[in-house]
């Protein structure tokens, strides 16, 4: 492991500009780091999205600002990139910036490789990672201290499973996965059939296949496909400690936030967005492009585009007006009671 | 590790039918493969369940159908096993079916075992596993990839602890257990007592005590008890993302669905079902049978076989009125507006 | 890997009732073993927090009771401790009666620990464990069994990793922190801008800053900022499963119960407590002393010292007077649907 420690990233604001594809006014400052908008950012780049935030970066004298296309340069920021997307310009400084440590190239010695296993050029493996028979890892892909590729298991380019994450045997990444640490991919499925002796184990023969682009949070765990797979689609980000049950689909584009649930068998379209702990139960259908609040408790299919929260969720609309509804309930029950009592007297 | 690739077992219908308990009618092909109903199954055994599944599946010419009894073999289809209970025989099936791969024989050479721990025959150790000393690993038991069995720990025979599944030290499991990767068995429970530095750690001397035949899912954790231990009983099945307290008692035949949670010393009865992400709050008793909804926050005492749901969680039937009563809320508001109106006029 | 099997601390009565600052009445008897309140105590140290409990005690004949000051021996009772405070002095006990196993001092010969990583001394490192360049260990800190402490991270002193807790590049943490088995300190947060491919990642360049005498529960994850930090206060102790997001701000002595989340952004003040599976949206401020209830999903601001519960949360008042409201729907229906027949009538 190479730790970067003080490296950084260093480049010049003109070829930043280009990077960015912004417009340079000003000096052409050489930094070496990205900062939040705050003091102490005298030597870096920071990305400001208004001209407040702009007016404010005065007087922490930064060496290069990026802000939104139209603000004019003030005179004490000595240079300035323009952007027509601040936000994107952001996300792509902080890969250019980015220079957090990687393992050495090559196989670590204490890692351990099966016989058959097959690692492409400029693929790494680090410190204690275990890699199945038959498992085969493209190039580019790094496989993170302790970390774990099952028996058969197969990698596409590029990929980068975190420390100590775990894909168990078949499990199959596109290009360009990332898995964080402590993520299970491949465990079974919570199946049984009631027999007389107990519950009785529907042994899970599926796997799990995932497409490019996709990220998986630390300590989330995606189960394999009984007899079938579970799939998860291209671009589909899932955060932290988010479960996704036995044969899952899950679309491409779907962002799901930390400690989601999806049940057995349902199926989630694309572009579909579900807020921090929001559940699906089992065998239902989430539409396209459908939004799930934040811990929303889905017991029905959701049609496409809609957005439903609640316990059981419901349409937003409707969640909206039943929450006024209750709120009025302090007045209904005065009337009630008063009415009541014009009756009795 | 053996990578079973397209290695698979191998039976005649004849054979089958004798293992399934049902009769054969038709040919007695040899299947090397069990499938889901559908496109792509010709040379493999499918299970349907209906007559309708049974007619779709002419189409597909599989060689080999597992039916109902009193459904009749069509003509497409070449062989037909009927059995009483066919998902019984879908179970059955799938640990026929089932080879995937697991670690050699023996202890990997990069496992590390403490003097002192004692190995039953024909008991594995994956790759990067660790056992503590004084641990006791049943006959038949395997510790997978990257496994922990702290020191002190006792496993039964034919346990399977998958890659990376934590067992600290003193767990105690009985036989035939199976712990997914990641799960953590015998963390200290969350118990803290006021004092003028800041709370004060209760360290935590039990440990955590399972029966036969239990399943931990991914991920899980499962705290050892303060003084005395955490215990689950006999054939419970508990799904991924779990979170079971300090001094929890579970009892036998329990299923617990991902993302449940347990807090301390609450006794759950046997037979319980907790369904997705369902809680149960500290001190409190399940009792037998119960069943517990989706997301069921539970705060009171669950008396035997009622099922419970809701925020806070309440009987299935009260719940259920009272999403009635609130479906009535827009009449009973327009009510008592007109009626104010009224009185106003 | 020490396996302490039955060695106990051994104290006479005489020194623990120096130890808890209480007075000993009776015998002076050396006792072996911290044991529950009930049977089988009968070499054991108990503590009891009543009168009734006292007189309970008789029949089971302890070695030694530690009893609330104020309450009298027993004839029965060989030998008392009496106390200001019995909790106190229970966790007192429990520390000092805690010989559970410890990894072996030194580093064991199966961890890595890469060229630069500085370890204080006294500090231990399990099997199996890996730890990266330029990594600084405390003295008398623990990294346990397959642990990682990743490159550039700070332990302080007296700290103790589990087996199996992974510390990501960078992290820090204080003095005396405990991160249990499975955690993940470090992980890229959850944040992407979208953008015509797809959402594009925001790599984190930020880490994770853990005061003095914090506790991390198993499994839980804690991610790490994006330019600038997410801290977590001193003393503030954070159950199992927990999910922390990027760029949260935690404060000092706050207990945070498992299963609970908090989204990014979102600040957490001083001596907050968040029971079970509680959840807090992104960008909202908690004030100190706030108490947030079990499952509560707090959308909005909390301010100091409330307490707040339900779906969405509210305060405890006005979601105690909704829930007293919606119970008398009933009534309310049915004095509208009469009065309605009666208007038709």
């Amino acid at each position: 492991m190479t730790w970067a420690g003080d490296r950084r990233g260093s480049y010049d604001a003109r070829a930043l500009a280009g990077k960015l594809s912004g417009q340079l006014e000003g000096s052409n400052p050489s930094v070496t780091r990205l900062a939040q908008p705050g003091p102490d950012c005298g030597d870096a780049v920071i990305v400001v999205s208004s001209d407040k935030q702009l007016a404010a970066a005065e007087s922490w004298k930064p060496a290069l600002v990026v802000a939104p296309r139209g603000l004019e340069r003030p005179s004490a920021i000595a240079s300035l990139i323009t952007v027509v997307e601040p936000r994107l310009a952001l996300a792509q400084l902080t890969s250019l910036f980015d220079t957090r440590p990687l393992p050495d190239p090559g196989v670590h010695p204490s890692a351990t490789v099966a016989q058959g296993a097959v690692l492409a050029e400029g693929a790494r493996v680090g410190a204690g990672a275990v890699i199945g028979a038959g498992a085969a890892i493209g190039s580019g892909t790094i496989v993170g201290e302790g970390a774990l590729v099952g028996a058969g298991a197969v990698l596409g380019s590029d990929c980068r499973l975190h420390a100590r994450a775990s894909l168990l045997d078949g499990v199959k990444l596109g290009d360009r996965v990332i898995v964080h640490s402590g993520a299970v991919l491949g465990s079974d499925g919570f199946g049984y059939v009631p027999s007389q002796g107990g519950a009785l184990k529907l042994h899970h023969l599926g796997t799990v296949v995932i497409g490019d682009d996709v990220e998986i949070g630390a300590n989330t765990c995606v189960d394999r496909g009984t007899l079938g797979d579970t799939l998860i689609g291209d671009r589909t980000k899932i955060d932290n400690l988010c479960q996704i049950a036995h044969n899952v689909t899950i679309g491409s584009d779907c962002l799901i936030a930390g400690q989601c649930g999806i049940a057995g068998s349902t199926r989630i379209g694309d572009r579909v967005t579900m807020a921090g702990s929001a559940g699906v139960a089992d065998h239902l259908t989430i539409g396209d492009g459908a939004t799930l609040g934040p811990r929303a408790t889905v017991l029905k299919d959701v049609p496409e585009g809609e957005t439903w929260i609640g316990y059981p969720a419901q349409p937003y609309r409707r969640f909206a007006r039943q929450s006024y509804l209750s709120g009025k309930l302090e007045r209904i029950w005065r009337f009630v009671k008063q009415s009541e009592e014009k009756v009795g007297a």
